[in-house]
């Protein structure tokens, strides 16, 4: 095999693949790129076993073949060599030969037969959205789903799709995160749960682009997204998402509107005097025009007071200040409105249309 | 104690004495800052009994007095405060109260007559600089100082002063980094070693500005600088330092003129094959006109060639690249000499006015 690239035509196709390789694993030919010019285009594929990348690189084919080369060094080499043509060439044994100028590399390959590829996804039901907005809705509810693995169902995102409507859905048990994104064209209806490791790393490569698009594609087991020359593959979580509509209600008691960036401002202050770990909640009291913000903890004290426009009962509430800021940070809006009822139910931060919702869990606290 | 700051000042103040603050003491009153405002102006201080660092702030005292805060949650509360007037207030168990806009927070303080106060140096022997060309000098030898405490003196930096000039010194058993500066105005001489951790904290402080000057005294265990409002006194290393003048020579076999830019990108890429801890060389071969950097490990193996100006012998010497990539980053000049004796001798990379000097040991290699 014998090719020839643009230094940045490799250098963002190795960035992009590099996303499915493995940190750790027991199988050395998972840490590795695939680079297959058998065909007369070249593709790069990395591959976890539940997470695949394969994209198309621009690139001269001078010889045909395929090897598997260690992600890692390849991207540490590519990134640092001049800007300039690379040429990758494998001998019989597969050590690759990668030339840049005067700078010579030769590093062990794998026979690329030993490679798995991607699964086949039949392209049946699909849906089309921006990158942008795509990449926008995953960063926008990713913070509330679990890091643990005790519930695997917690680890991913529900992708609900009915009546053009694409519904993201993340929770951990102390809060969730409702994102709706309405769709255009022709959208099929579908329910299925989405890895949060794949969500995680298709928002990275995804371009903040509105203009370009992503298609998606699900089957039974796996989720497909399509864009420009990648494909990116993923498994599903298997099994039924928590019934969350059960969670949710439009009843209030109280309903605060309170300025976006003073109430977090507020909280991130107020957080300077929990340390990590500590479970001290904040305090939020609420009055006729004020919502007051109290926290008190071995380290010290704070106290401070936001202007609100308020309807219905006082209220005094205690939270992790973590969940709301944030929720706070990933939205957009001036002014958020907040729905409580009582000091032992959620509390809720959505906007009139819904297009976001924020359920937060509040904890005890005592006065 | 009542004082009122604005936020930049404050901020800027407290950044300044946190250098001194140590991140692990038995002693909780060095984890503190003094605030002390007892006479007309407004002191801030730290210490940790071998660095301390003095700063006058601008700012109103409403009332006298003075109190020592948690250095650490007292920066991170003024970093997050509104910017705008910020009152600090203590009462009689030196609980201070620190409020801005809407804003309050209670801390408990320490009273600052626990606290020790900087030593008082004599303004006997001293030179004059500007903040920008020290903290060039700092910056461009320190790399080269020994991290671990084995030999107390590699810790430190030797600041010789003679007919006008000052020379800095750091090495560490493997190497040797040497400036020199021409001092204007009356410079006494001296010759003392001042300890890395002090010269890293004030280079950060110093600011960039060629036009600001910076006025250093020495006493037989103290160096105190003095610039802009701030005062920073340090303990010295006693003892006498290294004989550095009979490890450096002018002798050479080969002399080589390199590109800066070529020789350092070549060498950090040579480096991506070698893992840390390795403790595998590069070898570098010097033939008429060619400078050729090879390595071979366990990752696989490069090789890569740069044009060169070259007088006398041919050499095959080999090096541990970080030595050689660390002298490299802090040159300025287009293109560097390197002299060399033979494969086992240190070689040197200095100008022509031994404005510095670099010497690198050598490193043994199969070839």
């Amino acid at each position: 095999m014998k090719l020839v690239f643009s230094k940045s035509n490799l250098s963002k196709a190795v960035n992009i693949v590099m996303k499915a390789v493995p940190t750790r694993t027991t199988m050395a030919i998972l840490e590795c790129i695939l680079i297959d010019a058998t065909t007369n285009v070249i593709k790069f594929t990395a591959n976890d076993m539940e997470l695949g990348i394969e994209t198309i690189v621009e690139g001269e084919i001078i010889e045909k073949g395929k090897v598997a080369i260690d992600a890692k060094i390849f991207s540490e080499i590519v990134r640092k060599l001049p800007d300039n043509d690379i040429t990758i060439e494998t001998d019989s044994n597969n050590t690759s030969h990668i030339t840049c100028e005067k700078s010579n590399f030769n590093i062990a390959g794998k026979s690329g037969e030993d490679f798995s590829y991607l699964p086949v996804v039949i392209k049946d039901k699909s849906i089309s959205l921006s990158q942008f907005t795509l990449k926008e809705t995953i960063n926008q509810t990713i913070f509330s789903i679990a890091m643990n693995d005790n519930n695997k169902m917690m680890t991913g995102e529900l992708f609900e799709v009915s009546e053009n409507n694409l519904k993201v859905v993340g929770l951990d048990g102390h809060r969730i995160a409702i994102r709706n994104v309405a769709l255009e064209g022709k959208a099929d209806d579908v329910k299925v749960v989405v890895p949060g490791k794949t969500l995680v790393e298709i928002s990275k490569i995804l371009s903040s682009d509105a203009e370009s698009m992503v298609n998606v594609y699900f089957t039974n087991n796996h989720i497909l997204f399509e864009f420009e020359n990648t494909m990116v593959v993923s498994r599903l979580i298997e099994g039924d998402y928590f019934k969350i509509n059960q969670m949710l209600s439009n009843d209030y008691e109280t309903k605060v509107i309170i300025n976006k960036k003073e109430f977090l401002d507020s909280i991130d202050r107020a957080n300077l005097l929990i340390k990590e770990g500590d479970k001290k909640p904040i305090i939020i009291n609420i009055t006729d025009g004020s919502l007051e913000i109290n926290v008190t903890s071995a380290i010290g004290s704070s106290k401070e007071d936001i202007d609100i426009s308020k309807e219905g009962k006082d209220i005094m509430i205690g939270f992790n200040p973590k969940f709301l800021i944030d929720a706070l940070r990933v939205i957009d809006d001036e002014s958020v409105n907040i729905y409580l009822v009582n000091p032992k139910a959620p509390c809720f931060i959505k906007d009139k249309d819904e297009s976001y919702t924020y359920l937060i869990l509040p904890v005890n606290f005592s006065a």
